[in-house]
């Protein structure tokens, strides 16, 4: 009844190519705190190029010399807690965060936007690829925006079902209710779509590969999760609604 | 001096490929907790699909047949904080988790292995494609193994930055030290080492493809660091050891 889930839930990982520029007018776009830039670890490994860098672009040295302004040094230091206290920390995360379920039925009651654009915030503090926050968060309330993303996710759904599901394998599903119908993203308040950039900008206009994006936008997608997991109350008072679903 | 960031910084996100059954025996294997297992939705976008699905594998029908038995119903439920109380949680949080940094000086000091364990188990409540768990763990403490970890690494590292940088890039990336020598890697007393597992196999001993295998890794390894971040004191009682470092 009262649940986080529908936010959890709601998270919708289209990864899909996106440059930034071309960002559609009607959504509503927040981007995670940007922080302090430096290309100072370009971290390149050919061999873990996403799969998204499909149109990679000449880059020359040129290109990377304007990063060098950009260079922020800020002192850093923190301690951690005693042992004991280390150990009880990461056994109630681990505790809490266990308690996650990738559900399909979501409550429609509201969430603040402050916990939204914390949670947003929290993801954009992961790491990157050369730090270059190759992500971009796209919170959607619209109703009528909503119904349309549905619709996209559902044509393209029901062709991955269709396609490669045998008679017995949509049978058996049936009874789990994981088809390609996901009335939920129009039930759930909030839709957080999440892109990645495949690529930016230099100062000079040229394109400039961002590598790692998907692996870069995957970890803070993990923890944008963990950030909505924390505002759920692990400790049920009681039985309350009772979705029986597969544990997932 | 008494930072949690060793661990922090020395999850080596190496996402190669990896056959488990061809797990290196001289390694601790730790895998994070196998939850029930169901097969209920595979979710596939070709689109989606990984760069690391090189070998794609031919399936039919009934190797999915097998996983019927293996559904199984957990009930859900789970509530929430007053919205007051989300706000506060979500904003710490994010500032919590917005002192994290990625760092290159690491303490030599040990973490209790319990840490590892629970931050591990906690990665692995990641929501993954179809729930095929794709991720394994390899926590490293050996002195000789951890150092040709550290080989392999900086030789391929040299490659990149040999290969990728000009002269005048080299130069600049000297006083921030982020070349490819690692020394933290040897000076970290716990290396996690996060592999991908690109397929898995069937009952029948067939290949399975793991769909989104990257994207799920990952995810976890958002968690992951996440968790780490939580044993971190957040509020400093003194100055202590400050490293000058790029925000990153």
């Amino acid at each position: 009844m009262f649940s986080l889930t529908p936010v959890l839930v709601a998270v919708v990982c289209i990864l899909i190519a996106w440059i930034f520029k071309n960002a559609d007018g009607n959504m509503e776009r927040r981007k995670g705190e940007t922080r302090a830039r430096t290309k100072a670890q370009p971290w390149v490994d050919e061999d873990l190029k996403d799969s998204s860098d499909l149109h990679p672009v000449e880059e020359d040295a040129d290109d990377w010399q304007d990063s060098e302004e950009s260079v922020e040094h800020i002192p850093f230091s923190h301690t951690r807690y005693p042992e004991k206290e280390m150990v009880k920390r990461s056994q109630e995360f681990y505790e809490l965060l266990n308690k996650r379920r990738s559900v399909r039925f979501i409550s429609n009651e509201q969430v603040p936007m402050e916990v939204i654009d914390n949670v947003i915030k929290a993801a954009g503090t992961a790491p990157s690829g050369a730090h270059t926050e190759p992500w971009t968060f796209v919170v959607v309330k619209d109703l009528d925006v909503k119904h349309k993303i549905r619709e996209i996710i559902e044509e393209e759904e029901e062709i991955n079902y269709l396609k490669r599901m045998g008679r017995q394998w949509v049978t058996d599903l049936k009874k789990l209710r994981t088809n390609w119908i996901k009335e939920y993203l129009d039930t759930a308040p909030v839709l957080i779509l999440i892109f990645k950039q495949v690529h930016g900008f230099a100062a000079n206009g040229k394109r400039k590969v961002h590598y790692y994006n998907e692996i870069s936008v995957s970890i803070s997608c993990g923890i944008l999760l963990a950030a909505l997991q924390v505002c759920v109350l692990p400790t049920l008072p009681r039985r309350q609604t009772q979705y029986s679903m597969a544990k997932q």
